[in-house]
């Protein structure tokens, strides 16, 4: 999209200077404004034309029948999916006798501007209705990280050259027509008319609200709106309201010089427990509270937010420019997706769009968790408190699958399992040491003592018990885990994947240490050391698959025994793959859709001789597609890792654009939530070389030649530490906390308040030569 | 059922003393009538009660849309269900005011005879009317045997003791309401109202005709129906129809001794081609053909039909009385269900009930043809030619998995792929090897010269390309064909299944000797000397994965070193076990659901030695659960090979007394064509150790205490042959047909017109114990 002439590369900002309409649904996912809790896509303010309208709302769902033409036992019977709520952002403009639509007239100027240090969406438009009237249209619209349940839009309309009557309608308006999705299993099921109205109260003393709640599901959803008008003398407004829809009516006459300015400041609220009146009085309050700190002090709270975040989360990139803008655009959209979380999950879309159904995956314990552990912390906890919250649908579901422990769904947003393909989805049981390691993670960062003990220690005792079912010792006395899926979507139900293995291995490993330093509080929850020993020793045993032959590791059981595919028969068009070939053939060749045995490469290096990871990465680079957001900044860690400096940069580019050049042309469902941690994550752990655990943080810093200097900060056990990385050496900072131990390519030294100072390593190339699939090399940075 | 008090055990009957209403469904499918074309379940001739209605022509479907909630590429996007047609074996009676009901008014007397000889139906029915007329109703049905298009129903009203008046209405009924369906996933799908009325001609000169389409199948069925009546003076006769009713009314008044006699005709014709008229001139002709023979002629050409087929077909059974009457049950059905096939296919119910969608699948080709291929070879080569005339959709199905050659569907009835559970459907590649068997064994057992060219060769050839390129040669140079699902339904998507390979071996031998032998003709189909080294090649190198550890074969690589199933903790009310565990846990763990490495031993005897399948047998034994109907004989077959004659006859009692005894509680929904067929594998191939190929047929008697004599007869390469077992000795004699050399436990031998006599080898028990699961030891069989 960037590469789209409308669009400018800005370190600060993703500016569209024109409007296209054939990127329209993309931008509104790029645009899409959100603090955790609501999310607004980056729709026009009148309404049309639109991609897709999107407002939502952290976890309110509707159910949906899941249809199986062969049913069978566990299959989940009901799907949940995310709803489109009342819309609040929509203010439409009559100029004259027209409507303000981009469509009709004459466009002179469009300008969008999302703000990513100011936390605002920015619009000015200069444009002539058919009949020859002309206005200039500013707005600027926020979603508060201060204000969890307010939005706000500051909207203001002057005539250009000759007088003008200018009506605005503000609206509320819930069951909007949502566009119509293409048959890719990807696309978000499309749901309508989901909310029952329950009231509509139009405006008195400038205040509207409307409560629907959804059919199914039965959550209630409450929204209210409230508006500071400034117009000329004569300026007259109305309310009135109906059905499921809520109107504000402002109605001038603007000469030459003359403008009306409007402060929409509009509140959410939903509960599945609270009543009506209750959620009445709940978002007039949020209004109230809104409309005290008015517009400047919203704008102004915002800036410090996000001044606060970008002190301890910034990445500078010198040398190419589109991967700065880009990673800053990542760093946004993950604390947009995270700031007022509060014990609800973070989605793969995050609230930008309806895509997988608004689902959360596994990607963000795996992705999008330990950037938040390094930048905001707390965010981290409260995604992780969310799976806290529903460890009890996930026991229930480990007892229904004959399991013990928890088995935390695939796929879902109220803790039941939504995912209707097993093979895919349920086997997936990778998602349950995904968490652990988020856990872990966590509790390393930051020494959280109360999180791992009232948080961490359920996770990781229910996970740990869910491993000891679901593998067995076998007559070797190996520990094996059959039969499940590995984070590659081109191979599923296989036997002793590595990946899995070894995280599972991890979180058993944690979950004695926890249980055992805890162990008070563990005897509550029914551990015994007999439990514990049981623990150690299938950790102890994990059965990790080697091909001595050829000299490499498994990505399961068996597969370096299967036929490789067939790169040179597969045409470019036919990728992604499983849009063109059956399932049934990808999983039983080599072909890998996404980082699998590379990713546990890189969260479980200790694993791995370094000798063995340069084997590994270039025998799973020639059979990698990257037909997933998934992969490419594991990719980039690794091939940073193994020295291929340059292959890791252009890694680094495909995660970092994902969205903003809509790579995998779906950047309309939402934008990619884990691929955007990824370039924090291929910039910090790759070029960076950052890995952490156990107390200790080390750092392997290398660049490629397209990066003259890399500079990040990070949060880690109380301290704020800056590390600033050129070809020629690498400066250690400590911003602030005590001193702390670092280690530098290997060598450990301490880090007060004085800048330490180290050369940059120059790392050897890969003596074996890489290569991807042909037609599957990522695009290499020609960077500026 | 034939434990419930209302059956007797009859040689050559199945009879059922008095209705009992809790069995009127299992009875339905029991008593069913077919030819193969037309089936008619035992429905009562009045209509109602009922447990499901059911009449049915072969290949007369309805399309319905397969659901996914996560859709795939290369999923079947339609299905196809068998459609319940036009009812003509409707015959209701008023006696006085009152309708003639079961379940009103007095039963004396109820008997239901299905006569194995006769090919009849017969019900004696003695019955007050709750206001106290009593009278007998007599009725006999056929479906002819020697008409394809006709049944027939004889029925006689008589009063006793006092006259009355009787109302006759006889009638073509379309869309009945199906009865409501468990929501188990192998019950049929409903579907309401499939016909869509064309034309409704009531009766002119005795005739009526009703013509109705399928709506989204488009399949045009006629049905017609015409009566001889025989009443006493002032009999009248009026006729009727509208909408999907046609109906003829007798009305008469019955003196005591005086008795109303009709003799119900109706016919069917179903077509995607022929027009209206077309269709409706061809079911008055089969009428008018019907009417020219006459009741007799029907009842003496229907005996005619069976003597033949007895002649050649009889098992006589000596010792164990209901094994002696389900073995001939078995083999009545399975002639009802191939007799007049002509190109169509063998459902896994025949033409018994809705079960399984109607669909046919590698069972038939597996248990049903080798009955057929010895007994009434004429109906494997129908059977055989129905795959050949869909070989362009599997052609076309090849294709769009990226395979060569023909992928055979999982599940059909037109060609089409209907499986939605594609681990267990698509991927279960082996009914392409199980066809190539089946026509490997009819052409050995016929020399069929003519088929083999026309039908063998491009069946062979076809499943052969598939094979190659299915598999492929690994670093060893061993072919391996990874990630398919062989016959065991508790396992999928596994490497080199044993029964797969093995039988893809054969096959690809087959094309080999096939194509070389008829080479002229495998060019044109663009066979080239490379390609038969190719198959040659791939054949040479099978691998067959073996546990030498254990010193068994594995099922699949790898899986002897899964969890052993925990039997002991698995409670009696969880079997089957796929109703109450996920596939999840199956697949990954040693649970048997059916025979599949037994399977193997059977089919391909040749490639293992007798204490390798001694040992195979005891270890897959243990973790056989025979969830599915299509086990038990196998088991039978080998353990009498190693030696359990009393486990194989329990087996054998389990296979023939499947719908009989309502094993698995489903009969209701179509008797088990397989295991009927398997009642006959267990006595032949087991007890008499029959096995032929090659053109070489061997014998290996050996009975169990509980069978003092066991003769069954077989049609090989144009003799007809009789063999007769006793513990002593066993006879063989050559009923018809040229001298041919046979094997009596491994002694050749030359029978001519003499008898030839053998001592009956007594078998050494197996060493090692052989044992089930707890809870799923077969029944025993306490003999009378």
């Amino acid at each position: 999209m960037i590469q789209h002439p409308a669009f400018a590369v800005d370190p600060w900002a993703v500016r569209e200077r024109h409007l296209h309409l054939d990127v329209l649904a993309q931008t509104e996912s790029v645009f899409a404004l959100s603090n955790g809790h609501i999310g607004l896509r980056g729709n026009l303010d009148e309404g049309e034309p639109y991609g897709e309208p999107g407002t939502y709302l952290n976890s309110v769902y509707e159910l949906r029948p899941l249809p199986y033409a062969e049913a069978g036992y566990g299959y989940p019977e009901s799907g949940q999916t995310v709803v489109n709520v009342t819309n609040g952002k929509l203010i439409r403009l009559m100029v004259d006798d027209e409507p303000f639509d981009v469509r009709y007239g004459t466009l002179h100027e469009h300008e969008r501007v999302l703000d990513l240090r100011a936390g605002t969406l920015t619009r000015r438009v200069r444009w002539s209705s058919p009949t020859g009237a002309e206005v200039r249209v500013t707005s600027t619209r926020l979603v508060s990280f201060t204000h969890r349940a307010v939005a706000a839009i500051h909207y203001e309309v002057e005539p250009v050259g000759r007088s003008c009557g200018v009506v605005v309608q503000s609206e509320l308006v819930a069951n909007e027509t949502l566009a119509r999705q293409v048959a890719d299993p990807r696309a978000a099921a499309v749901l309508e008319s989901p909310l029952v109205l329950e009231e509509n109260v139009p405006a008195k003393e400038g205040t509207a609200i409307m409560i629907h709640s959804t059919r199914a599901s039965r959550l209630r959803v409450a929204a209210a709106m409230c508006h500071d008008i400034d117009g000329p003398e004569g300026t007259r407004v109305a309310a009135d309201g109906a059905g499921d829809i809520s109107r504000v009516t402002i109605a001038t006459r603007l000469e030459a010089g003359q403008r009306l300015r409007l402060v929409k400041y509009f509140s959410y609220g939903w509960s599945a427990k609270r009543s009506r009146p209750a959620m009445h009085d709940q978002v007039v309050a949020a209004l109230a509270a809104a409309r005290l700190v008015g517009w400047k002090g919203l704008l102004a709270d915002q800036r410090g937010f996000l001044d606060d975040f970008w002190a301890g989360a910034d990445v500078e990139v010198d040398g190419d420019a589109e991967v700065q803008q880009a990673v800053r655009f990542g760093l946004f959209h993950l604390v947009q997706a995270a700031a007022r979380l509060e014990d609800r999950p973070i989605a793969g879309k995050g609230l930008t769009g309806s895509g997988y159904d608004g689902h959360a995956f596994w990607d963000t314990e795996i992705f999008v968790l330990p950037v938040l552990t390094y930048t905001y912390p707390r965010a981290a906890a409260d995604a992780l408190s969310w799976r806290r919250s529903i460890l009890p649908p996930a026991q229930d579901r480990a007892t229904q699958l004959g399991l013990a422990g928890a088995a935390f769904p695939w796929r879902t947003i109220n803790g039941e399992e939504c995912s209707s393909y097993w093979p895919a989805g349920t086997a997936a049981f990778h998602v349950n040491a995904d968490i652990a390691n988020a856990v872990t993670r966590y509790v390393d960062a930051t020494e959280d003592t109360g999180f791992e003990r009232e948080t961490g220690l359920p996770l990781l005792t229910a996970t740990a018990r869910l491993w000891c079912a679901l593998g067995h010792h076998d007559a070797q006395g190996r520990f094996r885990i059959d039969g499940v899926t590995g984070p590659d979507e081109y191979s599923a139900v296989a036997d002793n994947n590595v990946y899995t293995n070894l995280m599972a291995e991890e979180n058993l490993r944690e979950a004695v240490e926890v249980a055992t330093r805890h162990f008070d509080l563990a005897q509550t929850l029914g551990i015994t050391l007999e439990e514990i020993a049981g623990w150690r020793d299938a950790a102890a045993a994990m059965y990790v698959p080697y091909d001595e032959r050829l000299g490499v590791h498994c990505q399961s059981e068996g597969f370096t025994g299967h036929a490789v595919w067939d790169f040179d028969a597969t045409r470019p068009d036919q990728y992604p793959l499983l849009l063109h070939f059956p399932y049934f053939d990808l999983y039983r060749k080599q072909v890998v859709k996404q980082a699998d045995l590379v990713l546990a490469m890189h969260l479980r290096g200790d694993a791995f001789t370094a000798e063995e990871k340069a084997r590994n990465f270039a025998y799973y680079e020639a059979i990698t597609v990257r037909d997933s957001s998934l992969s490419a900044c594991t990719q980039a860690v690794m091939a940073a890792e193994v020295g291929d400096l340059q292959l890791a940069h252009a890694y680094l580019g495909e995660a970092a654009l994902m969205d903003l050049e809509d790579l995998e042309r779906n950047t309309v469902d939402g934008i990619h939530m884990a691929s955007l941690a990824g370039s924090w994550i291929a910039l910090v752990c790759g070029f960076g070389g950052m890995r952490s655990g156990q107390g200790e943080i080390c750092f392997a810093p290398r660049l490629p030649p397209g990066i003259t200097r890399l500079a990040f900060r990070l949060r880690y056990r109380g301290r704020l530490l800056r590390v600033g990385v050129t070809h020629a050496s690498t400066i250690y900072r400590l911003t602030s906390g005590p001193p702390i131990t670092l280690t530098h390519h290997g060598e450990r030294f301490l880090l007060d308040g004085r800048p330490v100072t180290r050369p940059t390593v120059k790392v050897k190339a890969p003596e074996a030569g890489i290569h991807q699939p042909p037609g599957r090399e990522p695009a290499p940075r020609h960077t500026r």
